[in-house]
């Protein structure tokens, strides 16, 4: 008896508004992300189970989510863009389909990642932006927002700005290394640019609503830095809500460790 | 008998998203931004007649439409734009509320208009531009382009560019004078700019699709400069799609004359 021939593996590189989901990750009461793609994937290679970088949550958006699947056919690339994006529906788009190795996965190879969270400013919303900024009438301070985000960098417990679904997870670390936060103000709107290893369960949110307190003079850095030693999600205050944020990229190592 | 206090006269700035609506215009079919912006203005003022600069067709977007109306209530303008705004859907947006001199008419005082046309490139579509570009996911030749634009500069009989409802109309003038036309290409995306003292029915899109066609190889300079001298509309192709238009700005003389 021969073993079968080792199935191919590839990876999907994903955008999607989030706006119309419930989320990245497939669940019994609403329509997800990785269940269309999946669906889709089965039509054209019968068997696929899509394994993603990391769930998004309702309405979060995404312009390079990772995900990869196997499948015993060796696939046209260029052709299987064009089919899948012709069977998904046009809010979520496949950017690129890659070969990887037998031993590529998508969330536990991941070596580092970025999200951004947009800010509207100004006292109007623009309604261009209503689906993908969170909108602050208030006038906030970017410089003070700037000074408290560099109490997140580096690597710390962030347990206070993590929600249940991680605090509960038996034994899952909550340490986390912030490698890189960047505030950019432009005409009518700021972006929060946030990468690090990996992220808490609504890590960026739970961050972005705490500095956005800060940056209308609601909550003083000294609070800040106290919430973070506290440990104690109840102390950080509300979640940014999902619309604004993105997820932008998902990191890999050039050659894959054995 | 003395006679009625005269009433004001207040200009609007809207900003909206085309996408949810049958246009600008009120019909008896659908529903329009004028209506649902007359509707919402009868609740805080009781009589409200709108007035618009000018129509935009179903899926047009406009960052800078302007709008007239009278009441003979001097209002707060500043609390009048929060409870306006309340009341409206937040794809529809008034960007400003002014106090204007009796004889501003938001159509028949307008003197200069600006739309933006944005066509999406490259081979796969942006799933968050997807409402507001046009997908053209062929090779492109922007310089092409600009130089078939420019035989559309100055004073020119537009009936070829016009749509139906402009050239149905008895004795409406279809010489307009076009100032500008910029064409900007940016990473994955394009943007036509025009700027004119007027534009007929659906011109800015029947001028987008011929440039688009000429940009892609499919039709030559010459016939583009032949079918605008044919004044013959059925010569000019397809439009290009509503949802890559947005009306970005009209202008109004700084003096009203009397």
């Amino acid at each position: 008896m021969t073993k079968p021939p080792a199935p191919f593996r590839y990876k999907l590189t994903i955008a999607y508004d989030g706006t119309a989901y419930c989320g990245w990750q497939i669940q019994p009461n609403g329509l997800t992300i990785q269940e269309l793609i999946e669906t889709k994937l089965k039509i054209l290679v019968k068997e696929a189970n899509v394994v993603g970088a990391g769930r998004t949550d309702a309405g979060v958006h995404a312009r390079g989510q990772a995900a990869h699947f196997e499948s015993a056919i060796a696939l046209d690339l260029f052709k299987m863009l064009a089919s899948l994006n012709g069977l998904l529906p046009k809010d979520i788009r496949v950017l690129q389909i890659e070969r990887v190795p037998e031993n590529f996965h998508a969330r536990f190879s991941a070596i580092n990642k970025e999200y951004h969270y947009h800010l509207q400013l100004g006292r109007v919303q623009d309604p261009f932006s209503r689906l993908y900024r969170w909108h602050i009438p208030d006038k906030i301070d970017i410089e003070l927002m700037r000074e408290c985000a560099s109490l997140f960098l580096g690597t710390h417990d962030f347990s206070a700005f993590a929600n249940e679904s991680d605090r509960g997870a038996a034994g899952r670390n909550p340490i986390r290394t912030i490698k890189r936060i960047g505030i950019f103000l432009e005409a009518d709107a700021a972006r929060l640019e946030f990468e690090a290893d990996s992220f808490l369960y609504k890590m960026v949110r739970n961050l972005t609503g705490i500095l956005v307190e800060v940056a209308r003079g609601k909550r003083t850095i000294a609070d800040v830095e106290d919430v973070l030693l506290s440990r104690d999600r109840k102390r950080a205050g509300q979640a940014a809500p999902p619309h604004g944020l993105f997820l932008m990229r998902v990191d890999y190592p050039a050659t894959l460790p054995d």
